[in-house]
């Protein structure tokens, strides 16, 4: 790694959460010889813009492309990482003793995130430097290096918030897809359980559904309505920032 | 200017938005020799935390104390101040010969942004390299240094955001008041006019108001009624983060 190019004491840690079958999961990197976990991450070099960066730290430690990325917060508390956390990397082997110095800063890192249908991606690949990555259950996190557990639950804050002024789901479910499916979905990321009728109401005020005027069928009892969403309206509420 | 205690290439800005009768300004300084006004902002030290530093700037720099900074937007783009910039500070005489070094760097700088009600914060005081402070009213900024129009922008879009799924107004609106002016705050910011209905009706739906049983009487024609906040579901709205 030659760090020269690498503006100091600044680095981007990513924090993908993949949805499939109404569960939340965290794609995770384990290096070699450390039995922790940590999120795919990196540094910014002087001629790259940090955004753009963020994108390509993500797609060389995972071989994930074309994926999203938002920032939510910058974790700059000076005790973020711990005094012998470099000698650890360098004792376990994790790191050669020539990176220590760079290792040893204090580190301002950014937190992006984003949200994906993990089985519509790529399979991820680890980088050189891992010995494995995989998208692991937001509700049973492993062990985690330095703060990576608080970046991952601010992260998930984030994104609970976001899902009031936002209209999520076009890349998660399929293009024709029931109101329960769509309240899975909420109830996935929220980690609780909603009432039916209300999200019922809150949903279709977004004005952002189409009802299809197909049914699902194949169930004895219930045929429920499929919606789609209307691509346009979608389109539109991300822009406009709020609900008002 | 001690710039060996700071960690290099970053800097914080902070955007302060001032309400007051019914008007939102940006609380901008002009430096001494520059024609041009900035955003109150400094740099981190080594040994401080990210967010306690932009408070203490904030103090430095304009005499206001406890503001309630929130994180907006890191600002990381390679080419956001131009070659020429820190040779022009030097040339017009608004810093020395020895800080041109500090100031050619590269910076990211990591937006701050909040929101008070000016005339019930102390007046501010300019800090010594500045020759004026001063509340701007945000529908006519004054022309500002590198792309501190950009980051008063983008402060404003997620104020506007933040809209949507926090309540504001138990520090900018009198004890009580009427859902009229509560609406106008809500125009303000938004730099729009609502439909008085809908507006009515979303802002029931958040429970925070109280009906004081009281009502502005000394207008001929109506006599509106005065809500409060409710403090307790104001609370809880603020912490529950989502209104799902």
């Amino acid at each position: 790694m030659q760090t020269d190019n690498f503006i100091p004491c600044f680095s981007i840690d990513c924090v993908v959460f993949g949805f499939h079958n109404n569960e939340l999961r965290v794609l995770l990197l384990k290096l070699k010889n450390l039995d922790k976990w940590m999120l795919p991450g990196g540094f910014v070099s002087y001629d790259k813009d940090v955004d753009e960066e963020a994108i390509k730290v993500l797609r060389e430690r995972t071989g994930l492309d074309d994926i999203f990325l938002r920032q939510f917060h910058l974790f700059g508390k000076k005790d973020r990482i711990s005094k012998s956390h470099a000698q650890e990397m360098v004792d376990k082997k994790v790191i050669s003793e020539d990176l220590k110095k760079w290792f040893d800063q204090r580190f301002l890192s950014l937190g992006y995130y984003a949200l994906v249908e993990y089985s519509k991606v790529k399979k991820p690949e680890p980088d050189p430097v891992s010995e494995a990555i995989e998208w692991c259950p937001f509700s049973e996190l492993p062990d985690l290096v330095i703060d990576h557990v608080d970046i991952v639950q601010k992260a998930h804050q984030r994104l609970k918030k976001e899902l009031n002024f936002q209209p999520i789901g076009l890349n998660l479910l399929p293009d024709e897809f029931t109101m329960s499916e769509l309240q899975a979905l909420y109830e996935t990321i929220l980690n609780k359980q909603l009432d039916r009728r209300n999200f019922r109401r809150k949903m279709l005020a977004f004005d952002i559904l189409k009802n299809t005027g197909k049914k699902r069928t194949g169930n004895a009892h219930k045929s429920p309505i499929l919606y789609s969403f209307d691509q346009e309206k979608y389109q539109q509420l991300l822009q406009a920032d709020h609900l008002f």
